[in-house]
């Protein structure tokens, strides 16, 4: 056993297993649990999506297909995203992936490999980092700070932290998992400087429509870059439309790299289902009630989980101003993974333990409130009651 | 627009467009054209596996899964190779993968990166070169033989072509493009060398039902390896059940891999929608009388084919053994670009250029004739009508 894993690539054999499992594992006897610990709402895709598939494949549309997506589908995004930004947007730009997670494999296939750096903040989305591994490149991590200001991410210790090995910079906003917000001089300073350097953007705004603030969305790269700036959006159907089993997603890249990526994509996974696209347009055209009730409904479920968290002084979270987590801390418990443990065992709530975002996510737990309000509040009564006093 | 392709990873920059697309586009404006250059039937997917994904889907099943594949199809897949196999094997030997090109990936990923070098024999699908370049590897092309007795793959070249950088060595049989397929000998002997070796073996057999001889399969690394062997085998759904466009597969690999294997799907594109899942079940479970008329098929559309090509002592080929492609050379064309364009322009019959496939594929040209008889048999008129006597 061991020799065959001894035969592994190292970066394959030391990928790291997602770190949510352990707890999910631990919680696997439990009964009544309410799992609030995956990024994902709890409601299926809704049945206008879903038949856009069925008609597809009902009319044999089995074959293959254009590898960046079908013209249709690139299409609805140029559109979707004119309508988002209020600015024009070339189909050219887009290329539908096989998820977000994708997109993100493909933008760092596209600039980074063995000997290449990119830096990214910490607490993120574990697979970033995990993707830039398994390429052969290193994960620079560039703590977030909290406070009573809330998180906080320094842009100049951002780029304090690029080398000459670096080729990108990784911006998630809002953030998974602490609800970190970018404000627009924020993005701005960023873009001037990652121009002025020559460096790649890999921007992942993927929770940008879902906002706790007067705003409309997030403050977005879009707001302020040009066609040819080196940004690579990654972005995803999961959230906004609740399809997240689906794995379809897309790169919005320069339309110059059209070719690159349409040959990363040909070598990866050879493009995505004709049928699921078509559900895709289906989303992006006639989905935006659907989004309306989503946002409304993870404001409703923020609101219900902030009351129970603001009972306890024990407790300590900065208000998120975008995505749909709570990030929170609780006196006494130094390890995360202890504390969810023990909100498993205690409780019935599971929830994601912060180490497994990474370093700065030691001491907190990330609580996904894009679900149901009866089990939210039910989950809610039970934080309520555990919670030190 | 150069100054961005500059800041791209040169792997990624330097990845080869497809070698069949430059044909494809020259053929763009041509009318009543018959595409017999990709490989891929021309049958729709059979409704008795649409439907399972329509069911699924309806029943709503579009939240995330098992990375692995989901336990009922890793199941079905054990079942269905102990059928074709006469053997047991265990379902944890199988990984559900979002296409057989992403199996290969995953498989290039698990065991080649930077530095490394992957044998491969030449002509062979680009895309398995191509993979193992991206991830920064090289692929070493050991080039098989021509003559009268059809085309040959030396094993012991296979062997030579070793390093101490080799990882891993690809075998694909039966062969794509040619229809060269390995006896059970020759795999006996590439096992015990990779064995002593301590090499991996990339098996790609996805051709192996497609056979032309007396045989009912092909011949099988599964038919003399242990679970534990160091061996990849990289499989789809897309050409036995004419799933081309559904972008699912699967990688059988040893089970103590598990963990790691489930981490790179994790980082990739984190599994395949349950719903398509739900249809590869019903491909394995209740697709045996489909797979046996497709094979029929197939042998009747070589047959046709062959009586065209035949009554032209200026073409040469090998019956193939497997697979479903005919390559064939016409005497006084050496540029097996030009053979192809010219085809579409005096015949209007598209074949993909033997040079896409390596340089030993150079003169010949790739005919797929798993099409439906009526198609063929046009195109074994025009072929008949412009071949020279």
């Amino acid at each position: 056993m061991t020799d065959i894993l001894s035969k592994l690539r190292p970066q394959a054999r030391l990928a790291p297993e997602s770190g949510i499992v352990e707890v999910v594992n631990f919680a696997r006897e439990r009964e009544d649990l309410i799992p609030l610990w995956v990024g994902e709402g709890d409601l299926p895709t809704p049945s206008f999506i879903s038949e856009a598939a069925n008609r597809s494949l009902a009319a044999g549309e089995t074959f293959y297909t254009w590898q960046r997506g079908i013209p249709a589908l690139r299409q609805a995004l140029a559109d979707y995203h004119a309508r988002l930004y209020s600015r024009p947007f070339s189909p050219e730009r887009f290329f539908v992936t096989g998820s977000g997670m994708q997109a993100i494999q493909l933008a760092v296939q596209a600039v980074a490999g063995e000997g290449d750096e990119v830096v990214l903040p910490d607490p993120a989305w574990p697979n970033l980092a995990a993707a830039v591994e398994i390429m052969g490149a290193r994960a620079v991590c560039v703590p977030m700070t909290f406070s009573a200001n809330g998180w906080h991410l320094d842009p100049e210790r951002l780029f304090a932290a690029v080398t000459p090995r670096t080729k990108a910079i990784y911006v998630n906003s809002p953030s998974n998992p602490n609800g970190w917000m970018a404000d627009r001089a924020w993005l701005e300073f960023v873009l001037a400087e990652a121009r002025a350097r020559g460096l790649w953007i890999i921007a992942d705004e993927v929770y940008g429509r879902f906002t706790y603030g007067p705003e409309e969305r997030a403050p977005s790269f879009y707001d302020i870059a040009e066609e040819d700036d080196l940004i690579l959006q990654v972005n995803t159907f999961s959230k906004n439309w609740a399809m997240t089993g689906w794995r379809i997603g897309w790169l919005s890249a320069p339309p110059v790299m059209g070719q690159v990526i349409e040959n990363l994509i040909q070598y990866n996974t050879s493009g995505v289902a004709a049928f699921m696209q078509r559900a895709g347009i289906a989303a992006l055209e006639e989905g935006e009630a659907f989004v309306a009730e989503q946002i409304a409904r993870a404001r409703r479920g923020l609101a219900i989980m902030r009351r129970a968290l603001d009972e306890s002084p024990r407790v300590r979270y900065a208000p998120p101003q975008g995505a749909f987590y709570l990030f929170f801390s609780v006196e006494g418990f130094a390890d995360s993974r202890e504390l969810a443990k023990s909100l498993v065992s205690q409780t019935g709530v599971g929830l994601a333990p912060g180490s497994a975002f990474g370093t700065a996510g030691e001491g907190f737990v990330r609580l996904c409130f894009a679900r149901s309000e009866v089990d939210l509040a039910k989950a809610a009564e039970r934080l309520s009651v555990w919670l030190p006093r």
